[in-house]
C-alpha cells in the first residue's frame, strides 16, 4: 500500500489500475460507448450480488439512496420503522421524518446488534409500518446486525426491507434475493475501493410496485424514472462516469481475487485487528459476537491520549479513523475495507504497538 | 484535441492535466487535507463568480440542484413559476410539480428567448408566485435568455430567482450578485470541462432565509444542512472528491487563460460555427439575437440525412450532438463548451464541409 496507509472507514485506498482507468477521456452519456459501459457494469454487479432485482446507478452518496428509498417505499403520510444501534441507523430514521413521513424507531444501546425478536416486538407495537430500515454494518460502532433473521421477520409481516450495506457490501456475503432485501444500497468508496461520488442500489419488484402507488416521490430519486432509463442502459441525467469506469475495473480485480477469498480476507484481517488490540490492552467496543469483518471500533482505557496516538501514527504514515459522535473520546476505529491485506494490517499494528509504548 | 474530438454538449473534453490530477490517491473527507481542498475550491469559485453568496458542493448532477432549489425555495403548498423556451425549462417546471408544489409556466415557442415583459405578464397573472425558474442557456435550442431583464422583473416582484446556468456558466459572464440571482447552479462537465458527477450552486442569504421557513425540505438537498457543513469547509456526506480536485485544477487553468479571454473565445468560436453552417446551406435554429456562445442548434434542410452525417463525422473522429427531443429529426447541435478552440472548430467544420458534399 502507498503511504499514507489508509485504515479509514472510507474513502478507502484505491488500486493504481482503477485510478489509471478512471483517468480516461470522457464521452457522451447518450452514446453507444456509454450504453456499453452501463450494461457491462450492471452485468458485473449482478454477478457479484447474485440478484434478479433491478440495479440502479445513483449520482449521489449513499445518503441519497436513503432519501430515495424513503420517498419511494413509504406513502406520503405512511409510517417507516428504523432499527437503530448507532449513528447511521439514527440518520436513516431522521431522513424518514425530514421527508414528511411518520418515523418510529426501535433502539438498542450502542455496541449491541439489532435482532429479529426486537423487530418482531417493534412491528407488533406498530401495526401500520410500511417499511423497515436496517443498518447492516453500523459504521459508528462496527456492529454487524444479523440480516437473515431481521429480513425473515420483516417478510412475515409483509413489510419492505430498506437495508444500508454501506460499509458491509463487498466485504461480506449478502445474498440479496435469498434474504428478500427490497432495497439494498452502498457507496463505492468503502469495501469496493473506488473514489466517492457513486452509489449503487438493488430494487425489488415489490419496491417498484409500491413506488407506483406513492405520491410526491420527487424527481431526482424517483424509482420509476430511474427504472425507465435503466431499462435503456442509461441514467436520467449525467452520471459520475469516472467512478462507473473505476467500479467496472475494480469488479474485474475482485473476480480475479475471487469473491469468497475477498470475504475471507476481510474476516481474517478484522479478527487480527481485534485480537492484537486486546493484546495491547485495548478492548473491542461492540458485542464481539456481532463484530463486523470490515472495520473495528476499539475502546481505549480512561485517560488514554487518543490525539497523541493519531498524530504519532500519522507521522509514520498510517491513518486511523477516530471514534464517531458520542464515541469520539473513548474509541478509535480501524477500517480494513476494500484492499487492506494482512501484511498491511500487521505493519500498522506493529507500529501501533511501538507508538503506545 | 485528442480523437475522438468532442463537440458534444457535455460531458466535454477534459484536459490531460485535469485528468492526471484526478487520478491521485484518496484521503478521508473528514481530514485536514479535505478541508484544505474544499476551502481552496470555494475560494477559487468565489473569485470566478465574484459573489458573496454561499457556494455549495452538490454530490449530484445539475438535476439534483433543481430538486434542491424547489424543495427549499417554494413552500410545501406554494407556487413556482417556470419560464420555458425548451426541454430543460419544461423539466424544471415538472420538478416543481413532482415535489408536490403548485407549478405554473410561461412558455414561448422553441427557438425564442424568455423575455422580461413575458415574466412581467406571468407574474401579474399569478400573484402568489414564490420563486421563478429561469433556464439561462436552453441546451435543447441553444437560446440564451437575457438574464438581466428577467432578474430585474423578478426582483421588482420580490420573487426568488432559481437560475439554471448548466450550459452557460464558465462560457459567458454571469454577474451573480449584480443580477440578484438567489440560486444559480451548473454541472462541471459542460463549460468547465471536468468529468461529470459534481454540481455547484450559489445560494443567496434570502434563499437561505426562505428555506428556514419551508417544511418538508428533505435531508439530502436541504440548504440548512448543506450550509451547516459548508461553514466547516465540509459536505454532510462523502462528496465526489476526484471531480472536486479536477475542478480546482481546471480553475487554475482558467485563471491562466484569463476569464474574459475564455468568454471571448466561446463567443468567437460559436459565431464561427453559425457562420460556416449558414455558408454550408444550413440555418441557425434559434432567434440569432439570443444565440448562445456555448453551443449551436443548427437546422437541416428537409430530407437531409442526419444519421449519415453523424456516422461519417464519427469515422473521421468528430462527435457532434444530435437534436434534442422534438428537434431530433430536424436539427443537430455543435457544442463549443470548455476547451474547444478556434483551430478545433475549423478542423471540424472543414471535415463537415467534405462530408456533406
Amino acid at each position: 500500500m502507498d503511504k499514507p496507509k489508509l485504515f479509514t472507514v472510507g474513502p478507502t485506498y484505491v488500486n493504481d489500475d482503477v485510478r489509471a482507468e478512471m483517468s480516461n477521456q470522457m464521452f457522451s452519456h447518450r452514446d453507444a460507448e456509454y450504453v456499453k459501459l452501463h450494461k457491462e457494469l450492471i452485468e458485473k454487479l449482478r454477478k457479484f450480488f447474485q440478484t434478479q432485482n433491478d440495479i440502479f446507478i445513483y449520482t449521489s452518496s449513499s445518503t441519497g439512496c436513503m432519501e430515495s428509498s424513503v420517498r419511494n417505499c413509504i406513502s406520503e403520510h405512511g409510517t417507516g420503522l428504523s432499527m437503530v444501534c448507532g449513528a447511521f441507523g439514527k440518520r436513516f430514521n431522521e431522513i424518514i421524518a425530514e421527508n414528511g413521513r411518520n418515523a418510529v424507531r426501535s433502539e438498542v444501546p450502542w455496541g449491541k446488534a439489532n435482532l429479529g425478536e426486537q423487530l418482531e416486538e417493534a412491528l407488533s407495537k406498530n401495526p401500520g409500518v410500511e417499511a423497515v430500515t436496517i443498518t447492516h454494518c453500523e459504521t459508528s460502532t462496527s456492529v454487524l446486525s444479523p440480516l437473515e433473521e431481521l429480513c425473515k421477520v420483516a417478510k412475515e409481516h409483509d413489510v419492505l426491507t430498506l437495508v444500508d450495506t454501506v460499509s458491509s457490501m463487498g466485504g461480506t456475503e449478502i445474498p440479496i434475493d435469498r434474504l428478500g432485501i427490497d432495497f439494498c444500497f452502498f457507496g463505492v468508496q468503502k469495501c469496493f475501493g473506488v473514489p466517492p461520488g457513486l452509489a449503487i442500489a438493488t430494487v425489488s419488484k415489490k419496491a417498484l410496485e409500491k413506488a407506483a402507488t406513492v405520491k410526491n416521490r420527487g424527481h431526482y430519486f424517483d424509482f420509476l424514472n430511474l427504472k425507465k432509463f435503466n431499462d435503456k442502459h442509461m441514467v436520467p441525467y449525467t452520471p459520475p462516469m469516472p467512478q462507473m469506469i473505476g467500479l467496472s475495473k475494480q469488479l474485474d480485480l475482485i473476480f480475479e481475487e475471487g469473491i469468497n477469498n475477498r470475504f475471507e480476507r476481510h474476516r481474517k484481517v478484522s479478527a487480527r485487528v481485534r485480537d492484537k488490540c486486546k493484546e495491547l490492552g485495548f478492548s473491542v467496543f461492540p458485542d464481539e459476537k456481532y463484530a463486523s469483518p470490515t472495520l473495528s471500533c476499539i475502546s481505549v482505557p480512561q485517560g488514554f491520549d487518543l490525539k497523541g496516538m493519531y498524530a504519532k501514527m500519522n507521522d509514520r504514515g498510517f491513518v486511523l479513523a477516530s471514534g464517531y459522535d458520542k464515541l469520539k473520546e473513548t474509541t478509535f476505529r480501524v477500517g480494513n475495507m476494500g484492499n487492506v491485506t494482512m501484511d498491511d494490517v500487521n505493519e500498522m499494528l506493529e507500529n501501533l504497538e511501538e507508538v503506545i509504548q
